[in-house]
């Protein structure tokens, strides 16, 4: 059995440090916000190339907060609007409405996943407040076309960068330093991935991680004085020491992702499973691998059959969930193809090369 | 020196056990909502007597997502009021703002530092769908009379239970157990603490219960299909481990604090500090000894100086805090009092006689 990802097996690498680090942590008595965070917080804002990290309780409040904290700053209002993929994990459409903002959902493009810019410049109105790519599966978004568009339209960006740790875009800055704010996810599946839930945001600009600060803090200015309507949304201690000590091993890990894609680029060879284009760039981190097959059930079926874990992501579209029944009567035929016809086949930097030939195998005999 | 916590050596009496469990926790490669959240959860139900717990990610959450689930089964909708403690940390009143409720604060006991029953009689109105009594400090609240209240006006109570974890209300029902619905924090100070933020809900009601397992889980009701708008608010895995093996000792550790409080109370004897009332139930589990000092300062610049620890809860009364400017011009006189003049003392179920003795002779002294 090929699993769909070996956290384990992930993880076992670090083991005998976790279990130092975690004698540490019960030395200390000391549990929340304290210096395993900071140093995780300077380490992560190093490694993005950014001026602020800011450890907070997972990926959804990370976004959250961020646009939370441009509301406090008085650059969004209720009922603003902000762009979002029509094709993400549901997460980045559930932060904007929690902060009482209006979700306008983009077609995507059939090529990239992403964004389909035109469609996304056609939507820019007066009410247009924020861009919120999502550099999905692990691919930066098409920031340059996104950022010009916004700069125009004098509004923000904030990345959605739940999954592509470490990306860089054109050789040059890291996701997380492509906008105004980023948000990370540091759920166990990341590629950086505690072992609980997790999640930092980064930015360069000075008041607003000082607003969002206050805001995972119960919007506390010091102990016990409160300053705004925070929330509770830390990145716990024990986490941090997670992270931190899996943090140096993560561009090694993106490496390995980007060579078993290539492998699977090059060798996977059946007209019934489109492959995912890639430029062999670090501009990609493969957090996931996803194929598209257009007998999606029936594929999926084979490949268990054949032992090799496969998952969806995903298999309903955004506007299609029973939680957003405003979006039900839009129509996207791109972004709902992709739902349809989306697999991810196992990514993972554990993969022994037998294993990745072996998927490979699998799959060519579809 | 006294501090006025000591988390390690409360925490060290388990290590040997945090560390096999930490072990197994590792080799299990499972971390987010597995088998130590649902065992912490049916331990807890049990423990509290209730028909179901649901493990999040800290209190403030455990509040929010009670009233978030009573609005999604219809029972609460945007602005309705809610009646919440002036005298209480501000995570309760954040709570009910964060769901689009409006909180209504209410005057508090001189004596009980919680409710003035007369206060709250007053001021239910057509408008009023909520009681959220604060289990402040560890003693239950008036629960009897609030109960009354409520049922005589048709609305729901949920406990505050942040602070109570395993009081009795009149040798028959735990907090957790009084109301519609309650909220737990396991912030690691709590009497049942975690080595990170954590929290759970307890009810009896089957259709709650089944919303908020969703709603903590941006709202899905099985994997990648939203139903509500959720958000992201899970107890971790670790987390649960550690209470798991904390909650047997729970009782003991409740026993050894009203031990201690016993002492304080027959042999602290000085005019200028005011001891609380106690009736040496089981209705208070003091998560905080509380006294009440007129020259506040003063007496925590004593303490520190003898080398006693010492906190304030809480310095500021919610009604003035800067992020609740709605409530600015509202005059509550015993709430304002008393946060004028409370000061904690250590209370933790690891301090020393000798250590007991410490602090009510330096307190004597005074
Ligand atoms: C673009 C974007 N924006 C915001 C967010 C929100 O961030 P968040 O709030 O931190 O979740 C996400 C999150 N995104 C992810 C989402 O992509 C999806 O990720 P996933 O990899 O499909 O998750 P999974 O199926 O639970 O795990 C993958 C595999 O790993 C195995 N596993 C998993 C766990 C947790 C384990 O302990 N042990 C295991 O063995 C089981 C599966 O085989 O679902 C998660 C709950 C979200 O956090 C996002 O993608
Ligand atoms: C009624 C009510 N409703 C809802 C809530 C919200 O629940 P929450 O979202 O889970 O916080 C609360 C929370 N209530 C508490 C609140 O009472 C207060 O608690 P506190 O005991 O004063 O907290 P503290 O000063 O941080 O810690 C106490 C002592 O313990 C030491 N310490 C602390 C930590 C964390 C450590 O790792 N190591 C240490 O040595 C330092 C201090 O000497 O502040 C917390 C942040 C809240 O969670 C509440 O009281």
């Amino acid at each position: 059995m090929i699993p769909f990802l070996d956290l384990h097996k992930i993880n076992e690498r670090f083991e005998d440090a976790f279990k130092t680090e975690f004698s540490k942590f019960l030395d200390s008595g000391y549990y929340i916000l304290g210096t395993n965070v900071s140093a995780f917080e300077s380490a992560f804002a190093a490694y993005c190339g950014v001026k602020h990290c800011v450890g907070v309780g997972n990926g959804l409040d990370a976004l959250r907060l961020l646009l939370e904290g441009y509301k406090i700053l008085g650059k969004l209002k209720d009922g603003d609007e902000v762009l979002v993929a029509s094709n993400t994990f549901i997460a980045t459409i559930l932060a904007v409405k929690q902060v009482q903002l209006v979700p306008v959902l983009i077609e995507s493009d059939a090529t990239t996943f992403n964004f389909d810019i035109s469609a996304l410049e056609n939507r820019i109105t007066a009410k247009t407040k924020v861009i919120m790519p999502v550099h999905l599966y692990g691919q930066i978004a098409p920031m340059e076309a996104i950022n010009k568009i916004a700069s125009k339209a004098g509004i923000l960006v904030i990345e959605d960068a739940a999954q592509a740790h470490g990306a860089v875009y054109k050789s040059t800055k890291k996701a997380g330093n492509l906008g105004d704010g980023a948000g990370f996810s540091f759920y166990p599946s990341k590629n950086l991935g505690a072992l609980g839930d997790g999640g930092a945001i980064t930015t360069n600009n000075d008041e607003l991680a000082a607003v969002v600060k206050k805001l995972r803090n119960y919007g506390t200015s010091s102990k016990y004085e409160n300053e705004y309507i925070g929330i509770n949304s830390r990145l716990d201690e024990i986490q941090a020491s997670f992270l931190n000590l899996k943090l140096p091993t993560l561009d090694q890990d993106n490496a390995k992702r980007r060579e078993i894609a290539k492998r699977y680029l090059s060798e996977i060879k059946n007209d019934k499973i489109q492959l995912p284009t890639y430029d062999g760039s670090d501009n990609h981190v493969f957090h996931l691998f996803v194929v598209r097959v257009a007998t999606k059930t029936h594929f999926v079926t084979y490949l268990t059959e054949n032992n090799i874990g496969a998952l969806l992501h995903y298999p309903t579209a955004p506007h299609q969930q029973k939680a957003l029944p405003e979006f039900a009567k839009l129509r996207f035929p791109i972004s709902e193809k992709l739902h349809q016809e989306v697999v991810s086949i196992p990514m993972s930097p554990v993969l022994t090369d037998d294993e990745v030939t072996s998927v490979i195998k699998t799959l060519n005999e579809y």
